[in-house]
């Protein structure tokens, strides 16, 4: 038989992270690598009653073929919540997606022609760098500090790449540096993709999960012309597995997102909808909320003070306020997949950084998840860690 | 602010059936538009159980991130089900899905380059046709009659079109049409497939409703090169809210379908994929299926008296063995879109067969729903309608 795949086939690899992922399951180890939440957080209890209350009360109509766009008491939810970050919504400006990983594909779908720029944070979200490459898109990465995306370099790409059709940015706590882009920046990245014509798609999936500092308005807050696609999702506050995501938009934007839903799955599951819009109805979510806050926070706490204790100074680190992740980078001539490996005959494992760089360009960075280990954990698994990394630097400084 | 859509875009369009769904919806109107299975015999009582036990007994793994091909109990499940009518799958051939749509789409973007030919029935799946559209496909249609698509003119168009990527089929009570390829013609399909070498994708969502004649093994059950892709659901035998299908696959073809759906939606529902493996489990499947057949039955020999009775001769229609669908076919002067505006007009709705058909051909059509009415509702919509088709058609003698 003839090859019958189509070119695209043939440049979408499967995600280097989840064959990492795969690697890092033995029990023994103990691994930073993914980037799950906590599920001894997840509402149980709370989710048995809702249910058993959307079976009871809502019946078959909960289980039945319906609309694309999605959940009405769902979508006037979610911008209720939106509404006290600075999003006044209205239910046409909202679709609700399969998990935000689905509004990042139809994003890519509905924006992106062959050869369009896509202006990033460098390092950026691996997923949506895979998702957009399958569009093929090129990716142009702009450099953060720990304010995030460093707004004069921004605007330089703007200039040189007059055909960027988005800026894909990670605002809050990003994947992968746990880096937050502070305010004057949302102002000012509004202000040149305004002046640049081009969108915004703000990736938001871990705003919420703010253990510390202040709360800062997402950049759609700021939006005055309709630029901002604003992405979200349930994943992180509630549970992954139901995949919920939603995108809130310009309407005429979304109507579109519709059509583009139809052809991929026609709509989300019926029945995760309204059992999340029912746990919402019955039970306080910012309540829940609160406790994942709590227990993130002592992760990240735990997590930064051994890193300070166990690994060598010469290496420089992120200190979030927020999300699930702390971002590491080596000295320049140090290689985190050899990193990687050498961690891992340790039993506790990391992601090497590499592929966060949609232009693969820097290799002496990696990643470390808090959110999905206990403290005991942590400690244990950041002194393995440490062991080999004074072990691996000490070597690079005896071959200089 | 310039428009920012990709060319794809621009010709992708809603669906027209959903559109005209929506007209439908008001509560006078008796419908035979939609293709919704009978929510009544949805089993809620079971699935309470289900999502109870799955809560207990499986806790937080149930709504945590999990593998993009699916749960493996699940999996087993379907194997263990397609073995029964004849198609013998390893697990590493089953991708689950976020419902058959997303295998429609699925296969568009891992196979059809822009300017690939797919041959189809005509008519065919509406959105299936909106979603390979979306791929750039060109549809070329082979005649079909009772027995399903004509061999002999697929021949001919194979011969035809060498840029043939792969034939698309619904082999058992074709949506729209209600028909079913007899069994020469699916050992003959295989045969031409594999002579022409092109791929068959075997879209079968209604194979297991057959409430008369004989079962037939799928297409998929004579295949020897691993050249059939085997699309199926669990909307029509559980329910479709659950947005739980499924692709049965050569390997090599399943671990490139995964990577595209992991940027398409990470992985389906964790949540929704244990409790329909639960029910499974818990529950005689097979038992649930035949109370959908013995009610579908009725419906649609209700159905096909009241066409005797209430509808002019001078049209021809469909006996289904099984599924959810009759065609109508009106004499070729008279135009469809034409009887629905006057149907509704009547509160009864059917759908004009014109989308149906990807290159627009055939105006004299439509399509009745029975599965989603109830006996009474089908005398009265009947009726309804066979006045409107006896008035219209006499108007168009008149003007002849």
């Amino acid at each position: 038989m003839k090859s019958k795949f189509a070119k695209r086939a043939h440049f979408v690899k499967s995600s280097e992270t989840r064959e990492i992922l795969k690697i890092t399951e033995r029990p023994e180890v103990i691994s930073f690598a993914g980037g799950l939440p906590a599920p001894e957080l997840f509402p149980l209890e709370a989710l048995k009653d809702a249910c058993n209350a959307v079976l009871n009360e809502e019946g078959a109509a909960s289980l039945q073929y319906s609309t694309t766009e999605g959940y009405v008491p769902l979508r006037e939810a979610i911008n209720r919540r939106m509404k006290t970050v600075g999003i006044n919504a209205a239910i046409g400006n909202i679709l609700i997606t399969s998990g935000s990983q689905q509004a990042i594909d139809l994003t890519g779908r509905l924006f992106i022609d062959e050869g369009d720029t896509i202006i990033c944070e460098s390092p950026t979200y691996l997923a949506a760098i895979n998702t957009f490459k399958s569009y093929n898109a090129n990716f142009v990465e702009v450099a953060m500090d720990e304010d995030g995306m460093v707004m004069e370099e921004l605007e330089e790409q703007l200039q040189e790449h007059p055909n960027t059709k988005f800026i894909y940015t990670i605002p809050d706590f990003q994947n992968p540096t746990g880096r937050t882009l502070k305010l004057e920046r949302r102002k000012r990245m509004i202000e040149l993709a305004n002046q640049y014509d081009v969108l915004i798609v703000e990736d938001n999936p871990y705003g919420a999960i703010r253990f510390a500092g202040e709360e800062l308005p997402p950049v759609k807050h700021f939006d005055t012309e309709g630029r901002v696609i604003y992405l979200s999702t349930f994943s992180k506050i509630f549970t992954p597995g139901l995949r919920l995501g939603w995108i809130c938009a310009d309407q005429a934007f979304i109507d579109k997102y519709v059509t583009f839903k139809q052809t991929a799955d026609l709509h989300t599951d019926s029945f995760a909808q309204r059992i999340t819009a029912k746990y919402m109805e019955l039970y306080d979510m910012e309540e829940h909320i609160n406790k994942i806050k709590a227990v993130y926070k002592e992760r990240c706490t735990a997590m930064l003070a051994c890193i300070e204790e166990f690994f060598p100074k010469n290496l420089s680190y992120s200190k979030p306020e927020g999300g699930l992740f702390i971002w590491v980078e080596l000295p320049e001539d140090v290689d985190a997949t050899h990193i990687f490996t050498e961690c891992l005959k340790n039993n506790v494992a990391c992601v090497p950084g590499t592929p966060f760089f949609p232009n693969g360009t820097q290799t002496n960075t990696f990643r470390l998840n808090f959110s999905n280990m206990s403290i005991e954990k942590i400690t244990e698994g950041m002194k393995r860690m440490g062991e080999v990394l004074y072990r691996e630097l000490e070597k690079e400084k005896a071959l200089l």
